[in-house]
């Protein structure tokens, strides 16, 4: 019998299943490929594979051989936080392709902040010409950026490129970060935070994320303080953020994310005054650029593990990324 | 009687009135400095003023001395258009300031055009959360910039840094550009637009651009093409583009200036679709960096004045521009 990989993905073109099945058979590898409708077959599949790349979780809940399980997504949150649902033994990566389009989209949210196109808009949809708001720039603006992986890293280049004058980024211990101006441990976001102008947020949703950004934070902030949020919506205290918006408590925000999503239709979030607010869609896989890159980093592990090498994308079960 | 310079703003702040009093004064001339409110005051200044620096063209029309007029506005073509308001002998300058605004509004409505942002949010004001449209990326993207001044070349700029695949810039004469891929003549436009992703405006208004981006031009237009105007609304065949964009033959479009300004309220454009429409805010002087600028160049010309050197910001009255 074959030693099978199961790609059941909702996005690939023929390029991505003919790279995938080449790399497949230099491994002596067969690939299967599933996709929109295709759930059935893809479950079949996944039963006796050796490898599963998804995006979906749903083969994980019938594999019985599967020694690795490449996610499609960045964030592996609902795997960490489901002991058994990964088999022992069973290996894990992600798939860390999405920093660019979030990236695009920061700097898009910051733009629409700093320029206050949540007030213009809203005159313009009662057809009043009217300008004069005193805007900001991304030149010369100084960043706080929480989270300095592979997504944070894209954000500060883009900032930079733009000619912000300081990207801070925050991460776990403090170590060092290429692309950062300076990098601090997150225990020291307390002194950062009445000072900062903008700050972004690009964590995985993990125990040590909940609430990053707390009511107490958000109270700690400048009245002219932007906030973005695009990694999850449990790193920001919800119902704080909104009323800090709506007593203009802070100048604006920008929420990829929410708790939970869909977002409830009475939440008071939908209204919240100079929130920027999207569905989740920063970090979607639409973009070719992405599905491209998506492809191309499982390949580059599908590589490594035919010969038996160490795979590069792997988590770290007990850090949830 | 004293050599008089008439400075005649409503952005001025205390360290903008301490510098250009200083470079008058190296000169052995005097500024007087007028604010909102301060209108008559300006004008009995204007009246012997030899110096007039002003975004207002009302003290033009009382002045009888004046050798130099400063305007701290970048379009001076309503000065061009009204032969005898600038008296003869009297020399025009512009302030080309605005590049680094205009370019960071450029940037934003690009992003939101290719990211879908005029439907996603009119999904999110009913509270509809979905995701899922195709977007596309400034990364890898070819740009077809119309305009190569100072404003096109900021642009040039921040689309290179994001990635832009190739921007091909378009002037009168073809003349090579800094900053450009590449450079042709206006007259090759309707070589290059059937095949453009991305068409973005930034000329002045004069005889040669007006409905440059013609009907005809429209038509040729790729269904996934988009238009963004930052210059003059002149430059747009604004029913055409309504029609274009309603019926769909264009993707996506954002006009930040329209004829006439302010647009009427009954004006079609208000509602067409996919159009993200801006109160001519790109190039406004509330950002404190395009204030400093606009002085500083002011002081550097005045410099020139003073040592009986040609002006570095001249306009040429018969160009417009």
């Amino acid at each position: 019998m074959s030693r099978e990989i199961c790609v059941y993905l909702e996005f690939l073109e023929p390029h991505h299943i003919e790279k995938i099945a080449a790399v497949a058979a230099a491994g002596g590898m067969t690939a299967r490929f599933f996709g929109k409708g295709d759930g059935e077959a893809a479950m079949a599949c996944a039963r006796q594979a050796e490898v599963i790349y998804s995006t979906s979780r749903r083969p994980l809940t019938c594999a019985e051989q599967v020694k690795w399980f490449c996610s499609a997504t960045a964030g592996v949150d609902d795997i960490c936080a489901q002991p058994g649902l990964l088999p022992a033994g069973c290996q894990l990566t992600n798939s860390n392709v999405f920093g660019l389009t979030i990236a695009e989209h920061t700097v898009m949210v910051a733009l629409m902040l700093l320029r206050r196109m949540p007030e213009y808009e809203q005159w313009v949809r009662g057809r009043i010409w009217r300008g004069g708001l005193p805007i900001r720039s991304i030149h010369g603006l100084e960043v706080v950026m929480v989270g300095t992986g592979q997504i944070g890293r894209c954000i500060a280049d883009r900032f930079h490129a733009l000619g912000a004058a300081k990207v801070t980024g925050v991460n776990r211990s403090g170590r060092p970060a290429e692309g950062f101006d300076e990098t601090l441990p997150v225990f020291r976001l307390d002194e950062i935070l009445p000072r900062a102008e903008m700050v972004i947020l690009a964590v995985p949703s993990t125990e040590q994320t909940a609430h990053l950004l707390s009511r107490e934070r958000i109270a700690m902030l400048r009245p002219d303080a932007l906030v973005i949020n695009v990694g999850r919506g449990t790193a920001v205290d919800q119902q704080a953020i909104t009323e800090a918006l709506n007593e203009g408590r802070i100048a604006g925000a920008a929420l990829d994310v929410t708790t939970p999503e869909p977002l409830p239709e009475d939440d008071p979030l939908w209204t919240a005054k100079n929130l920027i607010l999207t569905p989740h869609v920063s970090g979607n896989c639409t973009l070719a650029y992405t599905r491209d890159l998506n492809v191309e980093l499982f390949c580059g592990d599908l590589e490594n593990y035919t010969a038996g090498r160490p795979l590069a994308h792997l988590v770290d079960l007990s850090r949830g990324y």
